[in-house]
């Protein structure tokens, strides 16, 4: 590919003077000069870092196949003109405020443009080195909308030994994106794992991230904007419950990737990924000190993982606690090799996943240079062990750096200088999901979209509601078969209670029918048996379309819980009912749903089924913009939808020629 | 104090080999030898770094104050009997497994002892280094219950530029106990802020951290064990929900002092605290990149800071984002004065309390000598601007370390390589509590305790409950004056609902007074009104004594939510009604308090004053352990209490020769 691999580059604005990227890009074009021509252009003439320069990109004898345009963007669509009649294939835009019409002019020609307004693209494969910043070379794949938090994540990558495959600045992606920049590290052979800042969502997102996955590459996904309170009206409490966090986790869940919020946990977590996704979040934490590990397993324990109480534990140094977490003592002081005998034991005792060591080790070589070489053989010795047992071993060392810590880096081991940094990369390992692209073929109904509550009953065949009759006048209410007590709704509101279009608990409907007739004009008004079972629980299930990443289904606590205490739970539609269930596991109300204090059971397989047929509905028609049902109640006996709405997409309205009723 | 300027100190064990203890406890005494007389004692004999010994202490012509025990355990007892005889004064104990009956020695003889099993003590004001390890002299003072982790708060307090003013590692705490420790910072100069890493609380210790507030030194707590279930069984639902890092963060806030969970983040947070405490968690957050900026306010608004609209922006350079965050984009780079300009138009506009600097600051002159100067220059005028205004400032530089980043450091401005560690001090120095040990006069009910509800109703006589009588036959039933609906409850039992003991909505209370009669023999029953008072909310009010803390009071959202949700909110008590609105604006249902969706608002002023009155029986009375009230019912027209229970504490149960239901 051109932007990893050139035949021959040509920085334009190639500059002497270290205080101007034109210097830093001419710097680093000329790391690859061993295996690709590499020209600098340079409007004034004269050498630059040592190399002869030309003036203008037409004083070459062969065109270069890629040129990086760090001129004032005045220059720029003179040198891309240029360039284009000459061949030029691929432009990397590092000049911010290139004109629309010059980009045109580029994809016109057939050549790709990256950026503009980015910082550059390296490649540790193909020393290719057209980026602003230093780079070390490693297995960390970098695609970054910001050019600059893409660096923080190479420089961190750096210092964590996890170092850099290749660094892809996509800046305002005019041309190329960073899909097609994560798609492009799939056959990347240096990338194990991939470190991805994106501040929106463009299409194929979660596809490309879902075959990374596949082919063993996880993606680690920083994003912005949770702090931001959405500015969209909510036409349902679905739309309100839906934070945009909230969906890029569910599509993270679905590509089998993950979220962080800044660039060190990022990198942490990638450190940890390139020896492998951990098998699970058991952790098993050693310390020399008691206070230190418990500081550990406190951190484990918030970061969602779970600390096993211990059974196999032959092979720890008498004197050692043997609790998780185990406290070695003196022990390890007395022997350096406890500290991998502490390791082994929990490493080949099948009783976790994960290992944490934090503590004093690394610091004996520097404290005590009679050391360093038995602390160097029991380093070695501990990324043998992770290696041979597939378990993942996380190190926190109150030195920075030493020959230890050195070894256990080089070994695939990652070390840090604060536990929780540690301890936070397995949590976010923990939630790495399962890359599981969701395929649901089941048919949905196919009952035209109509306003009011009594169509979306319908639409909603699959659904369960109490029995109901429309009602228009006094006399149908009184004639009714239904039994007490009933509710009485105005079809036609989508929000009945706010609007004094629902009355609960009548037993005597007809006076309520027509105070209500009298109060909201004649219309079709819905009477509906309540529902009296006991030992119910209620919830909200909806599913909404999100702007980035298309259909979602939610479903929550009822009442006002959901909304209070954000009780819900939020995937990318369609699920399976197997995936509705983990959902209802995930809230905090799961408890109700398993019992409550001694209570029957409600039914929870009718209740995934619902979760997946709403979601299935959303996602199969796209005249539906939103479904929610809310509340639903479900008991030992099954499920009951007790209110629903339906909202059509736009275009369902005009395509209709329908109102929507506001 | 001997622990702090001894004049002559002697260290037992001391030793050539720098694999031993007694190796850096001889160096580190030996940097006091211009202040002191410095004995090295080691029974071969011999020289030790260069200096002469002597074999035993009884060589030495005049005994030293303090003596430092860094030999096996086995020879204690004989170097202990030597010094008291010789008239030694004071003791570190660095070696563990010291007998009891040494320690009753030294006590009896009116010396004192550090320890034992401690790393020894530090003390920057008089080159006082009898402890392992490396010290950078500052300004936090450190006590410490584990020595590693004492270790890695003075390692990383060296990193931060904040360094120790004083560190004591209290080890066992057979004689001087971190209470101790920290009252003995008071007074102390060099200190300018405390961290203290706890595994328990001994008496006095919210008074020692109140006192060191009150002195202007914050304290910054660390302590463990939020990971480990309650093992005690929990009598009442209010036992159930304390938990205890609740309770150590209720003392906190009675202290003025603040909870972390990791040695970093104590010394971050001590690192912002030595400039002040910060004037409250209003955050203005400034980047050159629009990516890092916004990272930082997700972090700040997660972190619970404010990131206020703001309207005073003159003097930002044109070009940069005037919205919060302020993103300089490209105009820091052109003239690196717009990175102090941005900091003064925050410091000055009276619109936040804090600024966070992140970004490339500090990366320039690394990255371009040329600019080296006029970074440091703006990073001085960034701490002037600091120091004038009394806005806090802290940075975030993707350097580690240059020029400008020790400028800032020196300067007072904490710079942290990550972003999260930055904004995560100020996070927590926004939860640092007012010191307000409060105290709270009023008379208490003199009722003496007796078991059963009637009797609760009676002890609690400044709450409302509804109306009841005792009834034991049918007859007394049928004859009752009060109003249905009913409820129906068994007096003596604590835990009604869970032994059939409770009915509620009886219209006809009769059959169900016979019925409960059958089933649980004869006996005081409570037939009682029920609340049907509309737009109330349901709570739970509790007080207990905590085994570390003494008498709390806690207040959580009513029915399954406290449980489910962990919504509550802990003090210690006694508390004002002040301190109690407080709690009910903390919890997640606060919304519900102020009148939900428009309902009218339930009587917040009422509410409180229960919850005081609650708080102060508690704290009044030693004879009660226990007392909960769930639920309340808190309505706009006052609150009623519909259920209560009063655990007497064991003396009162001995002492009156009454049995506990259990």
């Amino acid at each position: 590919m051109i932007f990893s691999d050139p035949a021959s580059v040509a920085v334009v604005g190639a500059s002497d003077d270290p205080a101007k990227w034109g210097h830093w890009l001419a710097r680093g074009a000329l790391v690859g000069h061993d295996r690709r021509a590499v020209h600098l252009v340079n409007r004034g003439g004269g050498a630059v870092l040592g190399q002869p320069t030309v003036r203008s990109l037409s004083e070459l004898a062969e065109a270069p196949e890629l040129v990086v345009l760090a001129v004032p963007a005045a220059h720029v669509p003179a040198v891309v003109d240029e360039a284009l009649a000459a061949g030029v294939r691929g432009f990397v835009g590092i000049t911010s405020g290139i004109d629309d019409r010059v980009i045109r002019r580029i994809r016109d020609a057939g050549a790709r443009l990256l950026g503009p307004n980015c910082l550059g693209v390296f490649d540790a494969a193909t020393s290719l080195h057209l980026a602003w910043g230093r780079f070390q070379a490693g297995s960390l794949g970098v695609v970054s909308q910001s050019g600059q938090v893409g660096l923080e994540i190479a420089g961190l990558a750096a210092s964590s030994g996890t170092g850099v495959s290749r660094f892809v600045s996509v800046g305002n992606q005019a041309d190329v994106t960073a899909t097609e920049a994560l798609l492009d590290l799939v056959s990347h052979d240096l990338t194990t794992v991939v470190g991805v800042y994106l501040e929106s969502f463009g299409a194929g997102i979660v596809a490309a991230m879902s075959e990374l996955r596949a082919a063993g590459k996880p993606v680690v996904l920083l994003t912005v904007g949770t702090s931001v309170a959405a500015r969209e009206a909510a036409r349902t409490h679905t739309g309100a419950l839906t934070s945009s966090s909230d969906v890029v986790d569910a599509a993270c869940r679905r590509a089998g990737a993950v979220r962080v919020t800044t660039p060190a946990a990022l990198v942490d977590l990638a450190a940890v990924l390139t020896s492998g996704v951990p098998r699970g979040g058991r952790v098993g934490v050693i310390s020399d000190s008691g206070g230190q590990g418990a500081i550990a397993a406190d951190l484990a324990v918030a970061a969602g993982l779970t600390m096993p109480v211990l059974s196999v534990v032959d092979g720890l140094p008498a004197g050692a606690s043997t609790r998780n977490p185990i406290d070695l003592a003196g022990t390890g002081e007395q022997d350096l090799a406890n500290y991998a005998r502490a390791v082994e034991v929990l490493a080949r005792g099948g009783e976790v996943d994960t290992v944490v060591l934090s503590g004093y080790f690394g610091s004996y070589g520097p404290d005590a240079p009679s050391l360093e070489e038995a602390e160097v053989a029991v380093a070695a010795r501990i990324c043998s062990l992770a290696r041979e047992t597939g378990v993942t071993v996380v190190v926190h060392s109150m030195r920075e750096d030493s020959a230890a810590v050195r070894t256990l880096r080089t070994g695939g081991i990652p070390v840090q200088h604060t536990i929780e940094r540690a301890v936070a990369a397995l949590g976010h390992a923990s939630r790495l999901g399962r890359n599981s692209l969701e395929v649901v073929p089941r048919t949905t109904s196919a009952t035209p979209f109509r306003p009011g509550y009594l169509a979306a009953r319908e639409l909603l065949s699959f659904v369960e509601f109490p029995s109901a009759h429309a009602v228009t006048t006094a006399a149908d209410v009184t004639a009714t078969a239904l039994k007490g007590p009933f509710a009485l709704k105005a079809d036609w509101l989508p929000h009945k209670s706010e609007h004094g279009g629902v009355r609960i608990g009548l037993t005597e409907p007809t006076a309520a029918f027509e105070e209500m007739r009298a109060r909201l004009g004649p219309g079709t008004y819905v009477l509906e048996e309540m529902d009296t079972r006991e030992h119910t629980v209620e919830l909200i299930i909806g599913a909404k379309r999100d702007h980035s990443f298309g259909p979602v289904v939610l479903v929550g606590s009822g009442g006002v819980h959901a909304e209070l205490f954000r009780d819900t739970a939020i995937e990318l539609a369609p699920v399976t009912p197997a995936t509705a269930r983990d959902m209802l596991a995930r809230l905090t109300c799961a408890p109700l749903l398993s019992g409550w204090r001694g209570a029957p059971a409600p039914d929870v397989t009718a209740l995934a089924e619902v979760i997946a047929r709403i979601s299935e509905t959303l996602a199969a028609r796209s005249d539906l913009a939103e479904i929610e049902l809310n509340p639903v109640r479900v008991g030992p006996d099954g499920v009951l939808a007790v209110d629903a709405l339906i909202i059509p997409s736009e275009e369902t309205v005009n395509d209709t020629g329908g109102q929507r009723v506001a």
